[in-house]
């Protein structure tokens, strides 16, 4: 069977790369979260690799409650540039890739948002995706006038109006809305402005936004979020979703779940594109990738594999528990409920113990691992793409650049020449290489004086 | 005299240049606001003029309360890139000026501002403003969930508490807490975190910024505030003081009063830079430069011209007044207090019509215009300049780009061959060239777990 589709790839960056340890690898840049040449680099080998985007997650504060200063100052990657801002800075100085920033909707307003993404999209003429998060962290509420972040159930409300205001926003001024006239005086053509007037829950902004209706209509919005809460918000919103599975069921439960929850509110289930997280270390040999991967782990500090579980497990403290024995019960949570469960599960199933369970998740978090050849991972992606596992893959590099380098001078070229992966880009925005259609204008009422 | 000081000078960039009418100049790029070819052209030409920075004002919404759709559809430069997003693409293509954007502490968090202004100076290794505003329109109240604007004393209370939380913030790690050393797991010295708990009347922010201290300590903080809460602001955070004056006079008493305020609460004068504003028009004879005036002058559409002016003056609706007849007397205002007064006593002590108050605030807006060869407008500077009227200027070309190389290309050298102006730059920071020391790290305690 020829398959038609192509598979669409996502770049995971996280200046020193994605597993825990990355910043001590020999070759990694340490302080790359504030070195520009680091982040122009790695992007660029994204763009010769024909990647779809890159990804910057982000929170907005640092998690400081360790046990003891020792085990704080043993955390990495604590620090970097602000997302909006660096990709700014790289959509100038790039031409083809996709630049998806996160962003939270607990912690902005949505005019800021709507409006920076608008001119991030201008600047990078229709590259610009953002990944909508609702925060799972208090350490990021008391940097907002919070003791404590709000509930799940209250964050995903608030989403919900914060998206129809950007969504509004976005739509202040048709494409054609500025007519630029010298002679007439006529700037632009008032029965293309529209004026929102939003009143809700959370929010009142009467608009319109101060730029012009981004090249894209808005940027892609991609989101993570997969509790129940979560996956409804994306079936509504998201025209990308980044999902983490172990296994190609999984994924493919996952997938034709979202894609007909898309479809029963009236969605085309193709403008959903689904990619999973994908932690690729790559050898020359299947040897070579296995030590490469064991190097890595033996540079996992204790204190700092279990800080990384505990985040995981949604902040829940089980420093009192002997690591060499199983995971405790867990009670209920209000951060990512979804991640908690994922990994609790994995626990129980493989019967590991807390420092086994560290050990595990410390490279992919969650993610799917493959360590192997070219071929190998080839072969997984491939299998996860054809059997509608996924429509493609957030690539997450163990470390950096060495794992960006290596997927794409190796692995690029096999999905290549397999026909999976397109060799030129198709379009000129991130929406045209994604496959996904400009939305309509939204129909509204212009402005009446 | 030798002149040992030398002039500071900035360059205030709209899109299409400071006379409201610029858009319709036959040279005017009417689309700058969102052309980022032009914004790099034209930040480029004012660093080959060695200028400390470009300025990029701003408001976070658009006013649409005119009295019919056509008079509306005539406002030009409504849509632009947003500031930050600018500069942060233009610090990666640019090497030595300094770049300075507006943002208001009325509409804004301190994490969210703070981080992106560190986020910008680190893009830029050093070369970030933030010209700190507290808003003065309901247009953007309205967007932000309010009816209307705070009033002026509790927004300015607000941008006092905020620049304590920002300092504070930008304090979070000393410039050498990151070890980042692999051998031993530590990425950070925890004695040089600093945890902020500001809690206060407007904020609680437990901080720390998840982002290393700026190049500069902190952005350099420009302030234009010229009420009495806004000089009393100024004299207290102020580094640059962006101000507006009509004569040497004005401009005398404003720079004594100012910097005697700074010196008062402990400041250095010289560490506070005084720049009104110029408006130049320069051309090669003095009748060259009267018809390039009187050609723009024309361009002014009448509708536009009134609304200017009622902007000017805090929107005080005179839509009922003779054009031709005199301004009428005012109410007190919550907008921009200091602007008002300043306009009102420009056309009482001229005994100006409303239109003839209109025409001739169109082009400098309330801004000190030169209008003359380049030797007429070096002899201005040079005076104001000389005596103690001004550290410097914030030059608003009339058009762009024409009005900004005329000044590069013409009074640039003029002022360099008198000795008043720099012919490379000092430094490599926007604080070195003005001459500003960076700031130690404010003592407050290390973290303690």
């Amino acid at each position: 069977m020829v398959e038609s589709r192509k598979m669409k790839l996502g770049a995971f960056l996280p200046a020193p790369g994605h597993h825990v340890a990355a910043w001590r690898h020999p070759e990694s840049v340490p302080n790359g979260g504030h070195d520009f040449e680091h982040y122009l680099n790695i992007t660029q080998t994204a763009e010769r690799g024909k990647f779809d985007m890159i990804f910057l997650s982000d929170g907005n504060g640092v998690r400081t409650h360790y046990k003891n200063e020792d085990e704080l100052s043993r955390q990495g990657r604590m620090v970097h540039f602000e997302p909006i801002t660096l990709l700014s800075a790289l959509a100038v100085t790039t031409k083809h890739i996709g630049l998806t920033a996160t962003a939270s909707t607990t912690y902005n307003e949505p005019f800021h948002l709507a409006r920076k993404f608008a001119s991030l999209d201008h600047l990078s003429n229709g590259r610009s995706g953002w990944n909508v998060v609702t925060s799972v962290t208090d350490a990021e509420a008391q940097n907002f006038n919070l003791d404590q972040q709000p509930d799940h159930a209250t964050r995903y409300r608030r989403a919900g109006e914060f998206m129809e205001v950007a969504h509004g926003l976005w739509g202040s001024w048709e494409d054609d809305a500025f007519l630029y006239d010298k002679q007439s005086g006529r700037f632009f053509d008032p029965s293309k402005l529209h004026i929102l007037n939003h009143k809700g829950e959370f929010f009142s902004v009467k608009g319109p936004l101060n730029i012009a209706r981004p090249p894209q209509g808005h940027p892609v919005i991609v989101q993570a979020g997969s509790s129940a809460d979560g996956q409804a918000f994306a079936a509504k919103w998201a025209e990308v979703i980044f999902t983490a599975h172990q296994s190609l069921d999984q994924a493919q439960a996952f997938y034709t779940s979202i894609k007909s929850q898309a479809e029963r509110i009236g969605r085309n289930p193709h403008e959903v594109v689904v990619m999973p997280g994908v932690f690729p270390m790559v050898g020359r040999t299947r040897e070579e990738a296995n030590e490469k991967y064991e190097s890595l782990q033996e540079l996992i500090d204790p204190v700092v594999g279990l800080g990384l579980l505990t985040g995981l497990l949604g902040d829940v403290d089980i420093s009192g528990y002997p690591v060499d024995g199983p995971l405790p019960e867990l009670p209920e949570t209000q951060g990512s409920t979804s991640r908690q469960q994922l990994v609790y599960e994995e626990a129980m199933k493989k019967g590991l113990t807390i420092r086994q369970l560290y050990m595990s998740v410390a490279g992919a978090r969650g993610h799917k691992a493959i360590i192997g050849t070219p071929t190998d991972i080839a072969d997984e992606l491939e299998e996860w793409f054809v059997h509608k596992g996924a429509d493609g893959f957030n690539i997450m590099p163990p470390y950096l650049p060495g794992g960006l380098h290596d997927f794409v001078d190796l692995v690029v070229p096999e999905l290549q020449r397999r026909g999976l992966f397109r060799t030129e880009y198709e379009g000129t925005t991130l929406r045209e290489n994604l496959g996904l259609v400009k939305p309509a204008h939204p129909s509204s009422h212009p402005v009446k004086i």
